[in-house]
């Protein structure tokens, strides 16, 4: 069938998909969600490519008349040879051959490497639906994937994209999430770079929680570079603490956790392979997995944290990955501060004096380091964190935070009082005497993403006292920080709605 | 977060969404595929209802810059207090329960029927995406449904639209697909109707066949009715045959199946439930079910078949409907005509003149009308055969079709010579000695389509003889027709390249 291209002022994101007027859907005998083939009748294909798309349908004709074919703005510029008003021939398609193999997991089955392979490259082209791809994403969520298929599907998902070099033995550090305030690697990174081992930290912006590590960092410096200026950063420094979505590292993870998201599935057989790829893409040889557990994590118990762990480390072995893991509390946050400027200041105060605490955050960072240090052969085994605190301690990790901040193009000469929080701020008091013997993280989560995290950077929770203080009636328990007053009030909504995230309490927690 | 309405001059389908920049989604905090509520400043809603609807993102600005939000004409017609160019107030929205219901499913739990009305109304009104809809059927087709499952879904999608009263006691027969040619409704509701049973056949378009009832039907007469011109006819004939598309029956069923289709899932949970809603729709008590079984069916062995008919009359049964099944062989088409007119034609020949046969379509058309027969208390158990025949070869069934002809306007006059087959026809013919051991009816599909069949009604496949058949070289064994030539010889490619669906042999099958 011959039909004229007609241009639809919209954009159809990664999906290739076209729209048929239904009359001309019909006579093809295709319906929605099936697909075409399109050529050009001159040179039979475009760009050098025989190219099928996914059908969406006009009914009513009001986009696209029976006899045009409807091409979406951002495949006319992928596409130069297609030209608003031009002819072009369609004829129906078969589903790619990646569709069968959804189908085979969905069934039950095994997957081979060559059909996840098949699956990547078709998800990465646009080949396959975001329908396809939902049914691909339950399918696993339901029937799992083996370590031989997440070995296949990390390998194939690292190679859709960029693959850096940095070197013979590169580390990294990874956390599965689940607790707030968990600004670790801002430690971490430079401990384990002035101890001249190299980090190249790739960081997601905020999943769920209120800032991720990309957001805390970009309040001391810029986190997106191109990949050259990636490599001179590290080759120079040996470290950095950047965004990964900058880079062009594994489109695949990122195009199935586009779907993943709105469907709140983060299944184990996606999951690994998600996690090992970003790292595979940047070189990482030796990495230490943090693996918060408990409520409001992805481990319920430390026992589901560690079949885990024992599944991820094989995996990872598999692609050439050495991993220890380490299941971490994640009752309360970490540190008392929640938001990208709020941790960003706690992690600098803390580089800049060891004696300012707090506890929780030199604790967790140097035990998490110390694996890395170990693993490095700069310490023996058990000594990592005597050696990653000492590290600390001596000012070295703060001037190699100087530098990874200069170098990204910050002020090295930044003070925590530079650090812009607020201005907007509410301050909340005890009621009575007591201990605290609760804070509730899916409340501070709540309340400092309604004061705008993660996208305004000043705003945020301060936990002022933590799980087991010493409460005195008046005493101030939390400070709560909005860009805008609007937002403030929305946070106070939810803060007094639930009697806020900070429960006090006697001995006794609950009566029933 | 105030927006300015900025109209898209494109639909968006039956899914509630609307687009932001990616400035603004981030600001809210929410990623494709999340939600936000939308209200009107002045009135606090959109035609008095407040208003949820899925995000989809711009993430150049090329369509909607900051400070707009997207709204696609579909929507701007159905809601008339929502007009371009004014501002909205746009703040972040939990996903329906719905949602939490189809993870409920994913995880393998059994769902409440309140579970099951919610998701039911939520797909209907748009509050569901696609994605969400797609993991609701993936989940359904490794987890399954039982029986009280399927039950509350058959009522809940029932009372998702029009449902129509023709009497207490209402007949209908259905069948499961897979066999091509398979015309016996055409010959059935005369039957049934002549003996003064109610029976108001609808019936889908063409689902995977060359010609589905109303296609066929269609070429004698207009299918498609108001629901009140359909009340008239049925009550002054008891009965018609008609597209069901045209009622306003049961949308939640179909727009299930505008995403199954491209999925190819047909789960037998959402199976049952969608054959039962149908029928429930149009009142009806008391059905046959045709399920042909055998390869290129949806039940590879009779063991399947009679699995699938237990279960179906049970949850018939618990909707208030007597339904009796019938397993049928399926391995060659029933006739010799494949194609709507061809089968218009071929049902046509036969109701006025029982000698010309031929003997599968009387044979499975009088055996299934005998099974209703039965039921309907016209014959005792084990005659209602004998009785449809009496019927069809007394002329009486082709005046009843004559007057359904003309209650849905076609001419009750029309006479097989009328009916358009071609023009462009090409023949084969037996290529040597020998019997017909093969009919094979994917090769007939693939031929029969690609000859123009659904949309071209005068297109088709005629097997002049069947197997078993004993053939001498030279003899005809097929006829195509297309109403176009290049579609004829598309078809024609398909059967040189394949030796055609007709194959001839002697004892011995197969060497291997």
């Amino acid at each position: 069938m011959k039909l004229l291209v007609k241009k639809i002022d919209f954009e159809t994101g990664n999906t290739k998909s076209i729209v048929l007027n239904i009359k001309n859907a019909q006579e093809l005998g295709q319906k929605a969600g099936e697909r075409v083939i399109l050529k050009n009748p001159e040179t039979r294909a475009f760009e050098n490519k025989f190219w099928s798309a996914i059908i969406q349908i006009d009914y009513l004709g009001s986009i696209v008349k029976p006899g045009e074919i409807g091409i979406f703005l951002n495949i006319l510029r992928e596409k130069r040879d297609l030209k608003n008003g031009m002819i072009i021939s369609v004829k129906p398609a078969d589903p790619p051959d990646s569709f069968k193999f959804i189908q085979k997991k969905i069934k039950g089955n095994k997957l081979t490497s060559e059909e996840i392979n098949s699956i990547v490259s078709d998800a990465v082209s646009g080949s396959l639906s975001r329908i396809d791809l939902a049914a691909f994403i339950t399918g696993v969520s339901i029937n799992g994937m083996d370590n031989e298929e997440m070995t296949a599907l990390t390998l194939s998902e690292t190679r859709s994209g960029e693959i850096f070099y940095f070197g013979m033995e590169v580390y990294d550090k990874h956390s599965t999430g689940g607790v707030p305030g968990n600004k670790v690697s801002l430690i971490i990174v430079p401990i384990i770079a002035a101890a001249g081992l190299t980090i190249p930290k790739s960081s997601t912006r905020a999943i769920t929680s209120p800032s991720g590590t990309a957001d805390s960092m970009e309040v001391l410096a810029p986190v997106s570079f191109t990949p050259k200026k990636l490599k001179e950063i590290v080759s120079t420094h040996n470290a950095c603490i950047i965004w990964g979505g900058a880079l062009e590292t594994a489109p695949a993870d990122n195009i199935l956790i586009e779907i993943e998201r709105p469907l709140h599935m983060d299944p184990v057989g996606l999951m690994i392979p998600s996690i090992l790829t970003k790292k595979l893409s940047l070189g990482v040889k030796k990495l230490v997995l943090d693996i918060p557990v408990g409520q409001g994590t992805k481990f319920p118990t430390p026992d589901n944290g560690k079949q885990f762990a024992y599944l991820f480390k094989e995996i990872a072995a598999n692609v050439g990955i050495e991993a220890e893991c380490a299941l971490t509390l994640a009752h309360q946050p970490i540190g008392h501060a929640v938001g990208p400027a709020l941790e960003a200041r706690e992690a600098l105060i803390l580089l800049k004096d060891f004696s300012a605490g707090p506890n929780s955050l030199i604790e967790k960072s140097t035990d998490l380091a110390g694996i890395l240090l170990e693993m490095g052969g700069k310490a023996q085994k058990g000594e990592g964190q005597q050696l990653a605190k000492q590290i600390l301690k001596s000012g070295k990790a703060y001037g190699k935070m100087k530098q990874i901040i200069e170098a990204q193009g910050g002020n090295p000469n930044i003070i925590p009082e530079d650090i812009k929080v607020g201005p907007f701020m509410k301050e909340y008091f005890a009621k009575k005497d007591g201990y605290i013997v609760e804070v509730n993280n899916s409340l501070i989560n709540q309340i400092a993403k309604a004061s705008g995290c993660p996208t305004s950077k000043s705003s945020g929770v301060e936990i002022i006292k933590k799980q087991g203080a010493k409460i005195k009636e008046g005493d101030i328990v939390l400070r709560l920080y909005s860009h805008s007053e609007s937002k403030l009030r929305r946070a106070e909504k939810i803060y007094n709605a639930t009697g806020g995230p900070i429960r006090l309490g006697g001995m006794v927690i609950e009566r029933i």
